[in-house]
């Protein structure tokens, strides 16, 4: 079968070796332990083994790993011919991701002495950028190939390791499970970059653009796992101690809030009140977003449910009356729905956090302001400015994904990328050795016999 | 499709939002962060932001939560057409179970000053509380709405929250596990709701009633999940220390020995010595069920296997020989065999905690009775007093079980709840938009031509 | 349906009544429970009692159980007539092994006074046990029945035991995550036991060895399990602090660059660029593999990521080219290619070890030196004579797999064991009781109607 000519079937192969060479090189070069990985650092300062920060991030970490890679592979499974694909291309893209981010997010946070020093929070920081591509991922899941989706890692990495250093350390915005810098910026750049990629003639492969029963099954094990490990992720970089407490508590809540708001809407919304699965699969955990920011805050326990309520009501909405809208009057054409799920949701965190900065007080927070707003702690913002900063943060979040994923779609047009035709899309085949059900069907005969005539 | 009158479907989205509107006024009125959550209290003390007791429990947390979506929604998914339903019910009804025993049980143990203090022991108290109304939904399965599952929950998280207080508050008896408030109260309460809503005519849904290979596949999964997990369900609310340690251990043993007994009995009571999936998905669970009161106890590792062993014979045999009889005889219809899993080895675990407890001695304890046993410690009672007030206690939870569930019953056969015809139970499309298999079978021509001549 | 005569039928029953209550009985006599387990004697120290190790080591623990459950577990289920017995067989052996491996291992490594003394430390070493056997269980399955797996898991256990003592104990040599001891061993036990049980006819069940569509991917939940889970599989038995933090971050580069290179390699050696399932669910994982040794050592970031590019490399090629050659020259059938993946970069991670332990000097590792090499840090070794140890460990343990393999596959050649003939290989009907299609079929009329016209 000659499907490509010889020079295209080379350019996934070369473009995955050109990358890892290239990272291995700077690894050699530039990526050093860091003092709690690093034999000789560790012991020099005479530490008790179990003060290494290791022991109390690193179950939130390989949580935050399992959502990454189970959470988001498997949600986007539910295409019916593009199972495959879903999970093989989310494994090549975020382990690239993982890769060249911690070269990138190195320099920018952990470069001294002409080495990046890496641990543990190198690791987390890695997955959380995975987690933006991969939302990226969702927006064109199906219309782009391996190599595209490489290239797309390649740019997004960048943009998002510096959006991320201005927001936080530039502007001491606050923002750490990340609705601005992994939910905003990950369904923007996705969703401009579609724009660009605009297929007039998608309808051609509409039929594949659907589940069938036990796909949807594979994407609910997404779901749950994205589910149950928010609370890790939301948590994963926050203060030590009541921080983390909190962040977790919060984070739990907002997800049960909309998870009831999103079976209300699916049934009130639908014609004949029955539910939705694709509402179910994503919606309902619009409640882990919406908390991206504020969860470390003294949001309050309420503050959490009815934020995750607003969540999963605007997120199903979308899925229902927004999503087609996208398409047919903004030439958006948005598979998995990420505006629904990290875009809408990512800028409500995103104001969430302004309201909640803006209240915040040293009688509420104590001592423990300085965790969360240690500029306001130390007298150098007030709580209004640093509502404000937050603001602003948002607003350049915005532009980074806007202008870099529309710079990223004519980047991924590139004739040489092998972008699936208009027929083709949402198909495995075109990537992969497919097994058939053939095998299965020839099997039938052979089970209506009885097995052991022949033992 | 005119499925159903109006009225009937906005039962559902009107009563997820009567009691999401209503937990969220609660909780706003009423929750507030604990000492360890809440950022001016924690700071206050000036703790090391390590000795946060979240440190400690919160991976057995991850895991009893990861249990409760991931264990108890997969191993539902086994009937054909009912995967939907099994996973996103679980969902809706565990969510809501999450909020609304945050509330019971904090009024119950943590109010103080007019406000219930939530912290990490909360969310592990309200997933065991899920935890236990999954266990009667296990029962119920495929025969009631979604509408009437959230009724059953409202009425058994009190119940259980309740039922608990007494057992572990007033009665001073230990069941860190459950084997008495959450299996053995879990599985009798979905019984006797279950025996009230007996349906005579089920047989009209019987080709339904039966699973189909990768869904038996998919509920594998869920028993995967519990399994490996159960070592910290066990030990999620024990003492921190040599407590949580031996539990995790005597659970680990005990699930190993009830794995071997039920493939041995399964093999042996099958006409042909052929291995039945329905035993292994769940008998081999009984070891951690049966362990639930004592693992937290000196059992020794020998006890733990001599336990998991009996658990798993007993259950095996049961779904062999007592589910028929359960049905024809008791007219009680038990669609997962919640009480081979969950009912007989709840029951075997109390009584295995009776002995136990009688058993206990200073000489084996050491300081460490003050952990296990306070009351013994404290000189308040004898070894054999709190073995007789641990079986006060399951005689406690099984009226407890048995009233309420019979209340439950009766109130899931409110004519507005939209309970399934007897024809259409164990079936996704009446609650569902089920995405066909057609779609599946329209591809296979596509498949078959090259999947490039269009490129 | 008369399968086998009645004396057959009974022989898996027997043997895990036989086991079951042999190992009980050993339990019973020699079992206890060790110093941070018990009771009395961990209060008699007057411990913190989160001083209590198990809070170290734990979350690593419960990645470990689920890689050897889960991980394993679905990653063999890629046939697609023999899910039922990939997971459920792999449920069986595993549970044995975790029992059977407690009281070898227990003999070996902690008997003192009369008793074994456990604690998770016993868990641990029982799952890494365990991983060895199902690796061999990987060459030969759908070729050998359960009571013959069963017996090579007795077999195996001891041998794998003695092994790792002597490698550990007596020979000093360093194998954290087991590189030599795990895979190497689990791998090429397999091989010379398949040798033996060399069948020439089995291309009479050819059809059935091969995927469908969802078998792969229920098997691709088993490679992201064993993927994201393995850093705390090579970290769990290290050193706490600097040891264990090291350890994870080794084990996660090299995997990155093993599933980079596996998917260049994949495309690159099929015939159209086309990647095959078979290999991204099987090399990509070679990375955590190939590390099992020298992760815990200096290797750093660059010797993680050019090792894993190193084992993808050659997983994937083996797949490719050597997996063939092996049978037809060989005359070695390996289902599920545990040369490509175990094998060989077991063997490459034993010559890493080599390497690195050579390079190993007082500087790089500073204090650190006593917790990777304490018989060089205590001047009884230099590092050439610890990189030669660690060679002649890698012939031990290749000597120890190839005769006792050869041996295992005698054993397993006992006619009453019940091997399946040539013409039911991968099936799972000849084992266990398997619901047909059928219903699903039978239900498709059903579904066409509406399902309300009777409500």
């Amino acid at each position: 079968m000659a499907r490509t000519p010889r020079h295209r079937r080379l350019v996934l192969p070369l473009l995955c070796l050109l990358f890892q060479g290239a990272t291995a090189l700077l690894f050699a070069v530039f990526v050093r332990y860091n003092h709690e990985t690093d034999a000789a650092l560790w012991h020099w300062g005479n530490h008790s083994n179990v003060d290494n920060e290791f022991y109390f991030r690193y179950p939130s970490f390989q949580d935050v790993h399992a959502m990454v890679f189970v959470g988001f592979g498997f949600l986007m499974v539910f295409l019916q011919r593009y199972g495959f694909s879903s999970v093989g291309f989310t494994f090549l893209v975020a382990t690239f991701t993982l890769q060249w981010a911690t070269l990138v997010q190195g320099f920018l946070h952990s470069f001294h002495g002409g080495h990046i020093h890496v641990g543990l929070e190198s690791l987390i920081n890695a997955d959380f950028c995975a987690g933006a591509v991969l939302i990226s991922f969702g927006a064109v899941l199906g219309k782009t190939g391996p190599a595209q989706l490489l290239l797309m890692a390649l740019l997004e990495t960048v943009l998002f390791s510096v959006n991320e250093f201005i927001l936080l350390r530039l502007l001491g915005v606050r923002d750490a499970g990340g609705s601005m810098t992994i939910h905003t910026f990950g369904a923007y750049f996705g969703l401009f970059l579609s724009r660009i990629l605009y297929r007039s003639q998608l309808e051609k492969s509409r039929q594949r653009q659907s589940s069938v029963y036990h796909s949807d099954l594979f994407a609910v094990i997404g779901t749950i796992f994205l589910w149950i490990f928010w609370p890790s992720f939301n948590s994963a970089p926050t203060a030590l101690g009541d921080g983390q407490h909190r962040t977790a508590l919060n984070t739990y809540y907002s997800l049960t809030a909309s998870t009831l708001s999103t079976f209300a809407l699916s049934a009130l919304v639908s014609r004949d009140g029955r539910l939705d699965m694709v509402h179910i699969q994503n919606a309902a955990l619009a409640g882990g977003v919406v908390v991206g920011t504020s969860s470390e805050m003294m949001l309050t326990p309420f503050g959490a449910v009815a934020a995750g309520f607003l969540a999963g009501t605007v997120s199903t909405l979308g899925y229902k009356f927004f999503t087609p809208v996208l398409e047919s009057r903004f030439k958006v054409q948005d598979t998995c729905g990420v505006h629904n799920l990290h875009g809408m949701p990512g800028v409500l965190g995103a104001l969430l956090g302004v309201l909640v900065a803006w209240l915040a007080t040293h009688e509420v927070y104590g001592d423990g302001l300085q965790n969360v707003f240690p500029l306001i702690a130390q007298g150098q913002r007030s709580a209004t400015s640093q509502a404000v900063y937050q603001l602003f943060g948002m607003f350049v979040t915005l532009v980074f994904a806007s202008v870099g994923g529309s710079l990223g779609g004519l980047l991924l047009k590139l004739p040489f990328l092998d972008s699936p035709p208009d027929s083709q899309c949402f198909e495995d085949q075109i990537y992969w050795e497919v097994p058939g059900e053939q095998e299965a069907e020839a099997q039938r005969p052979l089970r209506a016999e009885e097995p052991d005539t022949q033992a």
